[in-house]
């Protein structure tokens, strides 16, 4: 008999959108100056924004990226053709503010905060930097569970945690990244039980890796999969980790509990939302999905969670980069129903 | 014989870019703290803008929008569902500050100025309006010339000025938007004329079109066409107009002069760029195709010119829109260069 989830952690109640309000939005979207459709996916975008925060206005102003960050045991097989330090090193550039994550946010006016979900090395203190370390990476799912039960359901619970602190200081949009070694393999084989979908079709060259590279990935995958039959969502994510993965899974619960946008970056991201989305199918309808990614398993998840990227540029770095960019969209999207005046105004001169 | 532009303005010298640079730009892009290749066309932005302000860093801080706003003499043909005067109308708006673009442009931190070019109407001073009028509107092409050579030149010439001026004033993106009732139409006989194609592959609904009204815009189309033979672009300027498509292709060709990037909206937006790529062919290298227009003809045009647009969001506004949701795009691509760590240091602790 596996563990369940409320043994552990109870995820807060959230409410599908009210459907009935769509029209009343398109109503609005269509009074606005200029020609009906116009706008195109913002307008969608426009609507699915102000469902989410009706009765209150849309705002789109202080967006926030929470990078998550941990270690995967799954390293060990060689599935990346990086070393689990950078993970590390790569916290340090963030923190340091010199990573295209800090770029991009900075293009996008967006603020950053990196979260330590399970780096397998102590960090320094940071102003924004959030301690929230389950453990020192996962196990090595190949061999064993990536985690505990306990551990799971307190990454997901941190994460949930760590998103209603950002809204409760001012956030209107959560914007998930991630960073971690190894953790495209952990998100193939999440995806893998949960769509499900063939591990064949999940599985991707991550950030790149040679056939030799492949072929490991592909066995040390191969291995934890034979290892374990579960497909329920809470024993998939501690059979398979990550706690990254987990932990951005429980801020996509915690954004929707309190009915704010959650803007989805890639592959990895998109894995932890559809983890998410199992737990709580309600939280769907507050996910945006920024872009496309380059990285082969992504459209399986899209097409699972029936979602249509704003973006597609061929990207696949992760770190919340696609995410960011789409950030003026969501903005725009809801200026469109706050700022825009009505056609009749504009016709009687009353503006 | 036709009247040479010569005659009447001399455009800037503008430097085709230097594509020895491109390799060296790619190599830097590829020594970043990132996977190669993992920011797709991001990337590919970099290059670009790389290679525009080369030797000097890129940026994309200072962005401004140039709404240019006309009236079209064809008009009286009934090419649009839309009196002229929704163009003063849709003006005034911009003024106010409560129009799509100015929602748009407060979400991608953009400055936006309205240039008169030719609005039917007086308007009143305003700080962010420059008054560039060049007549009350243009004539009514299926009739007769839209405009008089002198006309023309003096649209180039203004657009030009304009762009140089807020170039020298601190702009670090110039992006074109428009606001004039029966631009589509205007715009169509340039597409035919200047690709060349079918008049059938450049005529779309615009603003929105009912049968009859489209049968109204593609006979008053095919009047002016049958008025006319030229395919000279000065010439296929001033028969089929209009003023704010000839200053957005002055402002085109002042941008690139001043080694600066042009964010290209839609359909008019890309028509103008078209005519000034005519002129000049050295302008394309300085385009920026924010989005992929809903409206048909788009396509031709971003044929002709070899664009692949950043963005295909099934918008067909105008006004600028497109561009500005592509503002943060450019400034990431702009930050990949001059804000990331490369992967040698971060590797090695230098961060």
């Amino acid at each position: 008999m596996s563990p369940d989830l409320k043994e552990f952690w109870q995820p807060p109640p959230i409410a599908p959108l009210d459907q009935q309000l769509a029209t009343a939005m398109r109503g609005r979207i269509d009074g606005k100056a200029k020609p009906p459709g116009s706008l195109g996916r913002i307008e969608d975008l426009a609507v699915q924004l102000g469902m989410i925060r009706h009765p209150d206005p849309p705002r789109g102003d202080k967006a926030v990226l929470l990078v998550f960050a941990a270690d995967h045991g799954l390293t060990e097989e060689g599935v990346s053709q990086y070393p689990s330090a950078v993970t590390v090193a790569m916290v340090m550039t963030y923190l340091a503010g010199r990573a295209s994550a800090n770029a991009f946010a900075a293009a996008s006016n967006a603020a950053i905060c990196v979260v330590d979900a399970g780096v397998a090395a102590d960090l320094p203190a940071y102003g924004n930097l959030i301690a929230a370390k389950i453990r020192m990476g996962t196990a090595n799912a190949a061999r064993e569970p990536a985690m505990t039960p306990q551990q799971a359901a307190d990454a997901l619970a941190r994460g949930c945690g760590i998103a209603i602190d950002q809204i409760s200081t001012g956030a209107d949009i959560i914007a998930l990244g991630e960073m971690g070694i190894g953790n495209t393999a952990s998100s193939a084989l999440l995806v893998h039980r949960l769509v499900p979908a063939t591990l064949q079709d999940c599985i991707g060259v991550g950030a790149g890796q040679d056939d030799a590279g492949m072929a490991r990935k592909r066995t040390a995958i191969e291995r934890a999969a034979a290892r374990s039959d579960v497909t329920a969502p809470f024993d998939v994510l501690r059979e398979f980790g990550g706690l990254e993965i987990a932990m951005m899974a429980g801020a996509v619960l915690g954004t929707a509990s309190q009915r704010r946008p959650v803007l989805v970056d890639g592959f990895i991201s998109s894995a932890a939302v559809l983890l998410a989305v199992r737990l709580c199918p309600a939280a769907r309808d507050y996910c945006i999905f920024a872009h496309r990614s380059a990285e082969k398993g992504h459209d399986v998840i899209l097409a699972a969670l029936q979602a249509k990227p704003l973006l597609d540029l061929g990207m696949r770095l992760g770190e919340g980069t696609g995410a960011l960019l789409a950030v003026p969209l969501v903005r725009a999207a809801a200026r469109l129903l706050t700022d825009v005046a009505d056609l009749s105004d504009v016709l009687a001169g009353n503006i």
